[in-house]
């Protein structure tokens, strides 16, 4: 099993069975091995911010106790440090751990959208924007893969919910598909090639991803380049047999051997093409021999130590820093050595940094901020739980908590509350219905700010949540779901040993009902509407010129960045490079993550009012300035042209806008660039302005116009000019001009017109 | 042609030739004769808020002058009197003056729900909400078919802006195309029989208005049960062989014999279906057989100042006061007789009252304002124009207009400002591209109102513009467009010989980006996507919450209205009765329109926060109390079920909350409404919950999840908790739970336990 040719040859050897039984699993994690040729089987685990793999003697779904692996922070985390080269090393050291264990494939990176703050998996996703998805998670897939494992990008796509995820059908347009849904999973697969790609439950313009001829062939395939294997999402199979020619390659968990048998039915009835099988198991073959190549490359032991301090530094470049503002003069944060501390809040104690559901690691250790803080600390640091993380707390209960929380924040120079998200409020599976924190968590907040206003309140959460008290906090530090090492890392954060970075990947809003899929999420009976269309996330909030809590791409450090001189070239590539000048004008050292927007002002087909491009992570000592140089490519200027079905870059000066959040754009340029050339054919339906725009027939039509203008004169008498009169005719179709005394005008005259300018064309 | 089995006889006796000429024009006004069976020509002409008939010798495009009619307000004023009483008056004069003409049949009214302010025709429409339209619309034509003429419910469907429309697809989801878009259309065909209806230039959902067999025969005959024709709007003949089967019976205007000849080929090649001709043909004889009992029934001459009378009476119904703070002590408006008046804004003298295009009246006459108000004033009366209604004029001429008007206010007890929207900025054929007033006129509103605080602000406007200055401005009267006798209405109404009554059949939001399709609004490339769904006019400022500058259904008085005690009961029929009592609660007589809107709490289906069920005016002099009685209809209450694709009334306890706007509920009651059964298969595809829910197949499932749970238990280490587990497993559809260790469970026998529950149904 050494290489493409040997692989096709010993598919040629499998007898018509063995192909279908190749191309579904063993049990729920291992594909079936063929000994008889020497085919093993391989397995594959879930992640993807850490192994899950069954322990042996485990439940036969592997839903009960994974070994113990390095949980990480998971996406909602890793993805707001917008930091490429540590994700890629992130990404490494998964991949050394997937190695380690055997396992030839994890299951990750997640890249779906966040269309609404409500999905119960969005902590398993990066953003609202699909270029810092693809940015992202193409680093995730590099650095896994080097290791010699795979990943399986997922969920293929448009799997934008929980609720009903196995039937609903995302009915999506055209261009929000390709432009936001789809252009990320377009950015991994061609900047990375994962070696599987998992499609997913739902349906997509009423068609189950798994039996999509389109999205997994012409799509993943034809226009992208896809050369892996297609898994489905474990029971994502509708019908095998639909889906196989579609291009699913491999079903998983086992059917017990049914779904097999139906693929040889189809084949001997005549309904399915062999040549469709044998591909399926060539892609199969070639991926069990990849990861055979991969295998025993690295050896165990784990470096336990040296991967919690990677997942420790992950974890303080994840968080955001929503508001530091002065209290007394200086703001709150980083706090002082020497302060006495109110620890508030049982996730303190009781840490929130994963998410429930697939994705849960066994970890190998687990940090508690509150340990971590008392590790810092060289005042005195008392711990007071608050609130209880169960539901339904008695009240009296919950008043002895808080009332307990008030007096430990009184005493106190300085409280920390940390609040969150408890975990039943967010999982794989299902959605929430609101975006808010627990009522006496909001409760306690405004309790200990009152009693102490030097309160930074410190958030676990991994959808976004309301933040009501957001005003009359001074510091919040959005610590999100930040894996095992989050409590040494929230420590770093909140004493400067680490100057927070991170940068929101995803709107805060002010309240759920101003939130773009509000009112179609997560639809009913079984469909989906994408109403909200391109105006996702970011794009709606401007689009609709809307308040936010906190805008995309914002955050904090603790120094402060100048912006200067930013300038656009396009390059010989036809990219846009884009260079500003950035100064750390603050006193201690940090890291900016510089953003590039786009705009096409006067465009021609309806933009967001900006939309993100490219980013870079420039790190300066005080007083330094570097430029940054940020690359936009040309093929992300594209928009889908739906009368073309193609993507197309028009021509035309572009804005760009340099800054360091959506809303806090310091400088700009703008660029020439080159439009794609694009011909749409005339025909009878071609409006009399589309006509009269193209080159041949134009004049022409300009002549019969003039014939006409007797005909229109009484118009004037109805219509306010002359001038609405040719507004109006502009867009009447060319084939129906004959009602406006054109009738010298045949129809036959009108196609010939038509033949000769398509001809010329 | 005296009745129906005379009517069947005449068409069996036509020639395939003749039966395709009947089925287009003679020209643009009129049908074809078959002189040998006597079968006459017919004329139609447009309207609908007069009669547009085309004077003898005119264009033979019928776009020049007509014979002068009695312009009454069109649909914008005539809806804002929500008066079905007063509308049925109009209606009838229209009717006698169509007669006179010898016209067969008006072609109107215009119903399509405004979906945005911006479309071009909104002017020629009644409201953003379904049944407003209905109810007004069903009056109109009650009242014009009385007088033996027919009407044409126009324009079917969907057609909701003037760009691109011979092209655009209106792309619907079943819900809101069934709820909002065609709920109005099925209640005036269901309770006034239109002789005929007009099909639309626009496709939806990818198929065009005059070829789709869905909308003109399964919906609007099978399902609404129409009796009449369906004639093409004007040039929206796409393809006429596919049309006529369809359930398009007459093309207009002239195809000067081509697509007649096209269906002689096509029924010849086989390709058509002779009996469909036979039934166009048929349709067009019985509207010629309709229209020759009612002709002659009426002679002239018209009584043009009888009409005129009631087209004042109508356009003072229409007005809508905004606004009437008190200035030194008491309400701006009414105006006292003795007041000097300073009058400003050039179209006191020069009246917006109706809109552009093919509803453009040739009016008998033409009130002005200023000549009004100077008949009914006792003081002086200074005029100054303030503003050109030209476009571009210069700036110095603008600023000597404004100076001269700031004057005559400064030296004037009270101001009344004519602002509005000049004639070329909202018309049939195109749409707006903003809701904004003149950025002159809003200067000199600014202006005048700093000169003299005592301003009122007359508007005309067919589409809604923003206000600005409503927070600066004490007194704010909407004119829309009033018809002929505007200039007298509004008079009235400014001196109180009219107390206004009218109220707003549209949201006047703060901003254009508020409104629900700002962001897919006129779409591109042919396609329309309306994504804001259900959510049309206020469902969607309640839904997302948003303050708007006036809300639907809001209008003042003269007087005050007090609402009490609504109850709410279910009568024999199955409607909901409403009772409230209302008491006149101010010191001049004075009418309230009173609005019933209803909810379902808790209910399963997505529903806006209320919607408008029913409606009535209330007359009352001071002191007075009534019973207001309405009826909210059983059907009103029915939501489109989209799994069996049927209406369907939940059941549950209702919500009615009665009111003076939208948003301003004074009373309120619940009331409990039966169901409707609805019984959907199970399948493959249900999910565990839906069979688990099922009376049959219930028990079952229970045992089989219980045999499930031992293999789940795992699951507890990576979900929240078994609550969670049982959620996420309930989404699961049943065809599917193999993989969940009901490998016992065969498809055959999940086949058999859906074919047993579905056969116990």
């Amino acid at each position: 099993m050494s290489d493409t040719s040997s692989t096709e040859a010993l598919v040629a050897e499998l007898t018509l069975d063995e192909k279908a039984a190749l191309t579904s699993g063993l049990d729920f994690w291992h594909t079936k091995p063929i000994e008889r040729l020497g085919i093993p089987s391989i397995m594959v685990t879930d992640g993807p911010h850490g192994l899950r793999k069954q322990a042996e003697g485990g439940d036969h779904l592997g839903l009960g106790s994974s070994v113990p692996a390095t949980c990480f922070p998971p996406a909602v985390g890793l993805g707001s440090s917008w930091d490429v080269e540590l994700v890629e090393r992130v990404g490494q050291a998964l991949g050394v751990e997937t190695a380690i264990e055997n396992v030839g494939v994890l299951l990750g990176p997640g890249i779906n959208i966040k269309r609404s703050p409500l999905c119960g998996r969005n902590f398993e996703y990066l953003s609202e924007d699909p270029i810092i998805s693809g940015v992202i998670g193409a680093a995730l897939v590099r650095g896994i893969q080097s290791q010699g494992v795979g990943t399986s990008l997922k969920h293929f796509a448009a799997n934008n919910q929980e609720s009903d995820r196995m039937r609903a059908s995302s009915d999506i347009d055209p261009r929000p598909l390709r432009e936001i849904y789809l252009r990320g999973f377009e950015r991994v697969v061609t900047d990375a090639q994962p070696w599987t790609v998992m499609c997913s439950y739902n349906r997509i313009n009423g068609v189950y991803a798994s039996e999509d001829p389109w999205l997994l062939t012409r799509v993943l395939r034809d226009e992208w380049g896809f050369e892996g294997l297609v898994v489905s999402d474990w029971g994502a199979v509708n019908d095998r047999v639909v889906g196989l020619p579609a291009g699913l390659d491999l079903e998983m968990p086992s059917s017990g051997g049914r779904t097999d048998a139906q693929l040889v039915a189809a084949v001997e009835g005549g309904t399915l093409d062999e040549s469709a099988l044998d591909l399926a198991a060539l892609r199969i073959v070639d991926l069990v021999r990849k990861t055979q190549e991969g295998a025993g490359r690295i050896a165990g032991p784990l470096d336990v130590d040296a991967h919690h301090a990677l997942a420790r530094e992950a974890a303080g470049r994840s968080i955001v820093l929503l508001r530091n503002d002065a209290v007394d003069g200086e703001p709150l944060l980083p706090l002082r050595r020497d302060a006495n501390i109110a620890v508030i809040g049982a996730f303190a104690e009781k840490p929130r940094y994963q998410g429930a559901g697939s994705s849960m690691i066994n970890p190998t250790r687990l940090d508690r901020a509150l340990d971590e803080i008392r590790a810092l600390a060289g005042g005195e640091v008392a711990y007071a739980a608050g609130f209880s993380i169960e539901k339904d707390a008695a009240a009296d209960e919950t008043a002895r908590l808080r009332d307990e929380a008030v007096a430990a924040a009184s005493a106190a120079d300085v409280t920390v509350v940390f609040a969150g998200l408890p975990a039943r409020l967010e999982s794989e599976g299902y959605d929430r219905t609101d975006i808010d924190l627990p009522a006496d968590q909001l409760a306690l907040i405004d309790a200990v700010v009152a009693a102490n206003p030097r309160t930074v309140v410190v958030l676990s959460n991994g959808g976004v949540v309301a933040l009501p008290f957001a005003g009359r906090v001074p510091a919040i530090v959005e610590g999100w779901l930040l894996g095992q090492a989050g409590g040494g890392a929230t420590a770093d954060v909140l004493f400067g040993v680490v100057n927070p970075s991170g940068k929101l990947t995803e709107t805060i809003p002010v309240r759920l009902s101003d939130t773009p899929a509000f009112l179609d999420f997560p639809g009913e009976f079984s469909h989906v509407r994408y109403g909200e269309g391109l105006f996702v996330g970011y794009r709606w909030y401007d689009a609709r010129g809307l308040e936010v809590a906190f805008p995309f791409g914002y955050g904090l450090s603790y120094t402060t960045f100048a912006y200067a001189d930013a300038a656009a070239t396009v390059t010989a590539d036809g990219d846009v490079e884009v260079r500003v000048a950035i100064t750390n004008t603050g006193a201690v050292a940090g890291r900016e993550v510089v953003q590039a927007y786009a705009a096409l002002p006067g465009g021609t087909v309806q933009r967001p009012q900006r939309e993100l491009k490219s980013f870079a992570v420039v790190e300066l000592q005080p007083g330094e300035t570097r430029e940054a140089v940020l690359t936009v490519r040309r093929a992300d200027l594209a928009y889908w042209d739906v009368r073309v079905d193609r993507w197309v870059v028009e021509g035309g000066r572009y804005l760009i806008e340099v800054g360091a959040s959506s809303r806090d754009l310091r400088s700009s340029a703008a660029v020439e660039v080159d439009g794609d050339a694009v011909q749409v054919p005339l025909s009878r339906d071609s409006s009399l302005g589309e006509v009269m725009a193209h080159p041949i027939a134009g004049p022409v039509v300009q002549a019969a116009m003039a014939q006409m203008a007797g005909a229109l004169e009484g118009a004037g008498d109805i219509f306010a000019d002359q001038e609405a009169v040719q507004q109006m005719m502009a867009s009447f179709p060319i084939g129906r001009i004959g009602m406006f005394g054109a009738e010298g005008i045949s129809p036959e005259m009108i196609d010939g017109l038509i033949a000769m300018a398509n001809g010329a064309a």
